[in-house]
């Protein structure tokens, strides 16, 4: 049968003031539509997985929201990571963990925390990756189509067409962030697509993978068979999962692998990676501001994103361009959007100098 | 004896989102200190005139702010305002009031919301000043040196010089707010002083001026005599207060009377009447930012001022240069200092589309 993995352990100080370690990105409601953007990525699913075979796994520290904007996971369908290891420890206990519930499950593993604005054509890239996936041993990527030269997305080249299953390609490269020119010649030769962490296998495939191309993770999960999906497997998890190496899934497995597959999608997609791709992602007035979750008196402002926590607040901003202004109860951001990568290291600043309730 | 009477009446909209119609500027604690401006000024006048002898004249409004504020001031020497009707109808009636109490009683009278730096100038400037307005039927004024060529204050020329005392001269002219260029000319000639609205006279000397040179308020607060300092004052004034026109001091008396004196002083003194006095009168760094009761961690930030109502909040901005950012719980401003006379607009317009909650 079919499962879906949503990953939803990540921490992330990108979006700091919003994002903050105690609740990370994909526990926010980004759009102010009332839902998280995990909240999001599980009803976007519940179209192709039944609520029952959606397993959630996450950092143990997260828990309680999960509980809290999920009630209707069943506890048993959420893993609790001891440590955080990146995607490949993750993937694979998650795989080992459904492969004893069911040796012939298929499923798919995506993050928690990225916009989807097209449902259907999401459903449909889903629904034929699955069939894809469920006729052979074969480890299934999404691969987006790309619409601007973006820097900040690693790329997946097309390699040859598979017959009879249009957009479905054999992968040739993975390829990390480019920079602006690597980029345009990526978007100009129609063959390189958006890596979005999206990937569909079967069980079996999957860690039969792990065996072959990351034998050190799969020693340290194959020591749970027989324990996964009973009482035992909590004990066991806090024990062997802090011994994996951290590592994510593209550099253990998908660019080592030989039977890697990108079905090429158009889903409306963004990473939601930083206030750039939110702008990118949100509705703008006729000069570029863009307005999250609250009332805006602007003059003379231009593509400036304002986001504030609270939605009974206003701002009154003159004279902004390419700012972020985000702000929160307890911080206030005012940045220029072309410095955002240097908000990382403001959050680590702004532990040192104020403490860790500020991040 | 000595009296002083504080004018806390004023509502301003200059220092929005900080200032409210509800908590205007004299209430706030700007510089941090935990005293607002109306308490520093208490505190100020407390050296020359006992906290018995302590006048305020308020609007009726904030009747509740002034007894949280200054519980230490006895109710009867708060004077309330049925009406608004700008300083020489407050004055009128304070001198009225204060007579019937003690009819040799001199009295200093000034605003709430100033700020003084030099404290002990100021002591010795109201002592100084009670000695000449209690020798004969003067009306005194405190002219303040000026530092720089301020386009924000009214002006007062010295004429000659009192003998024997000095610093005291006749005034020649009161001046409106110039120009900068007349502002400069004013700067160089030596002659001419800031209005700081700090009088002083006798009792009977201001009433007598007012009869002479404002006879219709003069008229509708002499008809209250015997009323004054009884329990019958208060329905006398809610009838007559509002049957007062409304003026200011300097246009009823200051610039008709011949017996008006001004003394030169150096007080370190702000009308801390925009946000640009605010800031020339706080400390900065070295690039001109101020931080008024916030915490701020920023980069290549310029004559900016940074003004925050919680004091657990941090501001994280940059690239900001001669700009306000004013932040309370329902309300931030980021605002180039050089457009903030269209605060009072913006104020209006925040009214209307946001409601009066935000203002």
């Amino acid at each position: 049968m079919r499962y879906c993995v949503i990953m939803c352990g990540g921490v992330g100080s990108r979006f700091w003031p919003f994002s903050r370690e105690a609740r990370p990105k994909q526990f926010l409601d980004f759009f102010g539509t009332g839902r998280s953007l995990l909240q999001l990525t599980f009803d976007r699913v519940l179209e192709v997985v039944p609520a029952e075979r959606v397993l959630l796994v996450t950092n143990r520290q997260y828990a309680p929201l999960i509980r809290e904007q999920l009630p209707e996971v069943p506890p048993a369908n959420i893993l609790l990571e001891p440590a955080r290891r990146n995607t490949a420890p993750c993937i694979c206990w998650a795989a080992h963990h459904i492969m004893a519930r069911d040796p012939e499950a298929s499923i798919v593993t995506l993050p928690s925390d990225h916009l989807v604005l097209k449902e259907q054509a999401f459903h449909t890239a889903l629904r034929r990756g699955f069939e894809f996936v469920e006729q052979g041993d074969r480890l299934l990527t999404l691969g987006i189509k790309p619409t601007a030269p973006q820097t900040g997305y690693g790329y997946i080249q097309q390699g040859r067409p598979v017959e009879g299953m249009e957009d479905f390609f054999k992968v040739r490269s993975f390829t990390e962030k480019p920079d602006l020119e690597l980029a345009k010649v990526f978007l100009a030769s129609g063959e390189f697509f958006w890596n979005a962490g999206i990937f569909l296998w079967k069980a079996e495939s999957i860690l039969k993978a792990f065996r072959e191309h990351d034998p050190e993770t799969s020693a340290v999960f194959s020591a749970g068979e027989g324990l996964y999906a009973t009482p035992g497997e909590e004990a066991f998890i806090a024990e062997a999962f802090p011994t994996a190496p951290s590592n994510s899934i593209d550099y253990a497995i998908m660019e080592k692998a030989s039977n890697v597959y990108v079905e090429t999608v158009d889903l409306g997609w963004s990473d939601l990676g930083s206030w750039k791709a939110l702008h990118d992602a949100s509705p703008h007035d006729g000069r570029g501001n863009v307005t999250q979750g609250c009332r805006v008196l602007q003059h003379d402002c231009r593509d400036t994103i304002f986001a504030v926590s609270d939605p009974g607040k206003i701002v009154v901003a003159a004279g902004l361009e390419g700012y972020i202004v985000a702000d929160t109860p307890n911080s206030l951001l005012i940045y220029p959007a072309s410095q955002e990568q240097r908000i990382r290291n403001v959050v680590t600043d702004v532990r040192t100098l104020f403490g860790p309730d500020y991040v």
